[in-house]
């Protein structure tokens, strides 16, 4: 029999006598993540846990979920819980990690700006920021950054635990109103008495949910990125706050290879390469977050969706082309203009018969209306729709941001309308489908999140208990089926069926959602749609929405970053550039150019009179992959040097031009 | 010398008794079309000019285009003047025809229903219509038709001439009102008085500027085609009149054919053979005039625009993709506001911004837009854009029909920028392409139409003259060097430039206006277009606007109706049918689907449990070009037994997969 560990709480301080004498007294179970079930006092903690483990993993845990909830790993545990402990490398750690660097970031700053005022300093993706609201006459600029951090560093030195404490509403005004914060003041009022909690670490207290880590000596690393201006509550109306944003590591080393990163994504930054590689524009006359393809953009956009259609046809999806508006009706049936009606893109109004179209946030309800324009069989299912299709959202100005944010984007949609029966077959070949179409990108790394209904939530949800049972059991079985690493969230499905979401890993480590699968039971509802089942009476389909990509625009935005422009060889709009070391050889050029596009492979003459050097820099800067040499010894033997770039061993030499075919054949199936 | 020849005016009668002392002594000059000038005495008229040169020509003429206005063959010519006689072949005469058929329409009501008022009775496209105003508790159905057209005849028989009369406007209201026609009164307060002419055909006056055909015993076969109804001057608040369609011939036997035609179109109807053949479908909840193409029509639309891409890659121009929507402005900046504003699908407003988009009715600024992006080099033109652009314009409900008119349609639009030099091999590679794409798509019969410049209002255009000179020059040549049949029209150039229109006559013998050159001198200004010169200096390039198909809508509602849904082999959604002739050969028929389809031939196996003979029908009813049988005799050889629909010889036998392989190469090949 294993002994029962027992320790003592680290915040014993914290709790009242009567707690004290409970806890003691009784024994709680703990369930660990592999499913192990391990015994304590009551009033244990996670980081306790941690220890009745291993020393090692104590150091490195900095929060803990319990139950499902995000806790301090310092907050006693006084009945029986699922524990999963985390480290920063863990979503919810890094979480706990960069809310605690913005109470240290807010300590610094109230050491130095005495009556500063405070607004919310929540962690985000990638580190954390903190409104304020400085004294009268203090600005803090880029330059102001440094002595910031420095203090960051010294304050995190002194070890400070952060300290939990609840705290009746009364008496959190009280303490807001002596230190005169009408921010924190505004925010008490949206709270109830009795849920209210302080963090205190070193002389900082602030209103805060938590949780935060054990202590500011696990911040290591300090890194203040920018100041901002940002409105109080988001509201142009009111205050003009300063923000500043930071980033904080448990290692130095680690914030080294960030700012590494952040140098590199700068580099590859898809706005950048997009317009030195000519692949797309924006247009202020045309407007903002309206994407215009460029030729070289157009070729790649179109390669791509080519692409897809082949994969698609062999895998039974039937293209279909609808409108890029819709009557507003439509769009009342399918609950779409409740969703965007009022935020995005106004209805459009005709002359004379007043009627009233959108521009489509959507396809699906278009998608419906094929499926319901003449009866169906339960023979011709599972009917797979496929389409490129348009969609406009209107996203405020600030909020565009190259092709990953704009008010156009085109969807490579597809739309399953199947039987129950039917859906883990289909489930099964979108995923094939997807993680298909993300290998032959050069995308290896990617998990996926399963999205399931809230168990004790039922009325939530509309469709059957057993067809939620089933769509979920099929889903989970699918992904294990062809093994794709999932995260599993409960209560995170939507209201009309589970969904699964991609995330995919790019060469600098950064996770992007692409490619989303979705069952739904509710449009078949609100279409009204139907199949004549096998028993001659009338079913409703289930349908899956897809789309691997996610959007074109998206995606293209992810590979020229992930691929830094270098994209696989079959996508490359220009795949060589042949370089005459003289005009003399322009014919030559010109010969050797058609018998590589009778061979079905790209690329263009520089027969610029230019050196060979600027010649050879033009095409590296354009990420031309292959650089076809020509001069006197070529073209008295019909042969070309071939160059590849940015490989060790590029250097090919002298081929006759059909060796050069079959070798660049062979690049091309090595991409796979 | 030629003797002169001198005729009595057949009107005679109708001239003042100083103007016989006139013409009787002045002697003037006829140019023909062929450019030979006869002499005649003042007061001849057209048809004597005919019969001058032979009775039989004077026959067949029934009007005259004098110095480029339609007249009457029987109105005395009085100066210098080229005339163009014209028989029922010719538009002018079948506009004469028709208008005069209308005429005769008018007696025979004015005969069967006393008290009838008329409100107008133009010629159309094909016949002509009346709009009348029955008397209190008349009216006239399909049923009444017969009796109308019985009494047309009788009073065609008549010979009564049509009479042409100058009258004053008070004359022409005292007669209107005695006879009590609101209609013609409202009409006459438009006109002004000493341009108001009447016209008589035996007891029938009408309000009328003609011109008419010499006498209606010419109208040989009459048929009144249908009732409808229609308002009073188009307005809908006004009064609901009644709408009599008709045509006529000179021959009987042309209107049997006309009328075995239109049975054979009701047929081909695009609206009826889309749903049959699932092209394509319209839904009242995503609205009237937008079409959905379901998967055979997508994928006929995706062939017709892979096929055009592949040809226009071919030809130097580079595909580009462009939002469907743009900020109001830049239609302002385009004139496209101006034209299409007010009429058509109104402004897209958006939230909190304030920013007004609208659908895009036109594709060209976006085109500017891209050429604007950079800075060009004369070296770098001519470039050429191209586009699958969709754009939108507001019809009426009423107004619109099936897929040749929509609201939405996509233009197989492309943008060429070029130097003025460089016009003329330009508009040569968009002949040679359109006429290329009519004749891929079965089309033999096209001709076209050249809208040059009015040469007397220089002041209606914009441009140098030099350039507009030059411009006019490329076109015609462009043509006669293709070898291309032409019209020219003075003064039908829009006022930006010249243009060609091709009109393709169908299988039917009806003629559609498809593809459009259009020469633009006016958005490059407006867009403020500059590329440097060999000089260094800055110039405007010249923009070529150019659709093959026109809209994709339009010419695939066309290529139904030419086809009547039997396309070219190439473009066929299903090449192929394989028809077990029982399930027993499901496999051997999947087998044999493989290996076509890895031959790349489309098609698909009916494995329904029905008769061969009931396969069979259906197949026909598909349109499926080709049906392969199987049976024991096919599975147990490896061979297919080969029938090719709508030829006499079709029954090609049983054959090895591979000869049929072999054969429908050769198929595809003799389409070219």
């Amino acid at each position: 029999m294993t002994p029962i560990p027992i320790f003592y709480t680290s915040n014993f301080q914290r709790l009242k006598a009567a707690e004290v004498h409970y806890i003691f007294y009784k024994m709680i179970e703990i369930t660990l993540p592999d499913g192990s079930v391990r015994k304590y006092e009551s009033g244990v903690n996670s980081l306790d846990v941690a220890k009745s483990i291993s020393e090692g993993l104590a150091r490195k845990i900095i929060a803990a979920k319990v139950d499902g909830e995000i806790w301090d790993a310092t907050r006693p545990l006084t009945k029986d819980a699922s524990v999963q402990l985390l480290s920063f490398q863990d979503d919810g750690g890094k979480y706990a990690f960069w809310h605690s660097s913005a109470h240290l970031l807010a300590e610094a700053i109230e050491a130095l700006y005495p009556g500063v005022k405070f607004a919310i300093g929540p962690p985000i993706e990638n580190g954390f920021y903190y409104d304020i609201d400085l004294p009268e006459g203090k600005t803090i600029g880029l330059k102001e950054l440094e002595a910031l951090e420095k203090k960051m560093i010294e304050l995190a030195r002194q070890k400070n635990p952060y300290i939990r404490k609840e705290i009746s509403k009364a008496d959190a005004i009280a303490y807001f109103q002596e230190k005169g914060d009408e921010y924190k003041l505004e925010l008490l009022e949206d709270l109830e008495d009795g849920t209210i909690t302080f963090y205190e670490q070193g002389g900082f207290t602030d209103l805060c949910r938590g949780p935060h880590i054990p202590n500011t000596g696990l911040i290591k690393a300090v890194k203040l990125l920018n100041v901002a201006g940002a409105y109080w509550r988001g509201d142009e109306s009111r205050q003009t706050l300063t923000r500043i944003y930071g980033i904080t590591f448990p290692k130095a080393k680690e914030l080294k290879q960030y700012l590494a990163m952040l140098e590199e994504a700068k580099k590859r930054d898809h706005r950048k390469l997009g317009a030195e590689l000519e692949l797309f524009m924006f247009s202020e006359k045309v407007g903002m977050g309206l994407p215009i393809w460029l030729p070289k953009g157009a070729a790649l956009r179109d390669r791509l969706q080519d692409f897809l259609k082949q994969e698609q046809m062999r895998r039974g999806y039937q293209l279909v082309a609808t409108p890029h508006i819709g009557h507003k009706n439509l769009y009342v049936t399918s609950g779409h203009y409740e969703k965007y009606g009022e935020d995005s893109f106004q209805p459009i109004n005709t002359p004379k018969e007043g009627e009233e179209f959108m521009l489509k946030p959507m396809n699906c309800p278009h998608h419906c209306e094929i499926f319901a324009h003449k009866p169906h069989s339960y023979k011709e299912l599972p009917i797979r729709l496929a389409e490129f299709g348009t969609v406009y959202r209107y996203e405020q100005s600030g909020e565009l941001h190259g092709l990953s944010r704009v008010r156009s984007f085109t969807q490579d949609d597809g739309h399953i309308f199947c039987t129950p029966d039917q859906l883990k077959t289909e489930f099964l070949n979108v995923l094939d489908l997807t993680m298909m179409v993300f290998r032959k990108m050069g995308f290896t790394d990617f998990t996926a999140q399963i999205s399931l209904r809230d168990p004790e939530k039922p009325e939530k949800y509309i469709g059957s208990k057993e067809n939620w049972e089933a769509a979920e059991k099929a889903i989970i079985e699918a992904t294990q089926e062809v093994g794709l690493p999932t995260v599993t969230e409960l209560g995170e499905a939507a209201f009309y069926g589970p969904k699964l979401d991609f995330m995919v890993k790019d060469a600098l480590g950064r996770s992007w959602q692409l490619g989303t699968i979705q069952v739904d039971y509710n449009l078949p509802e609100r279409f009204q749609l139907e199949y004549v089942g096998a028993d001659n009476q009338k079913h409703r389909p289930v349908m899956i929405h897809r789309a691997p990509f996610g959007s074109l625009e998206r995606f293209i935005s992810v590979l020229i970053e992930h691929t830094a422009g270098k994209f696989p060889l079959w996508l490359m709009p220009e795949q060589y550039a042949i370089l005459p070391v003289s005009d003399r050889f322009g014919d030559y050029a010109t010969k050797v150019q058609q018998e590589l596009a009778a061979a079905d492979i790209r690329g263009y003459v520089d027969n610029r009179n230019e050196t060979l050097g600027r010649k050879i820099r033009d095409t590296e800067l354009k990420r031309i992959p292959i650089m076809l040499i020509l001069g006197e010894k070529e073209a008295e033997e019909g042969s070309i040097s071939v160059r590849i770039q940015g490989v060790e061993d590029g250097d090919k030499g002298s081929m006759p031009v059909a060796d050069f075919i079959a070798f660049f054949q062979e690049l091309l199936a090595k991409e796979g």
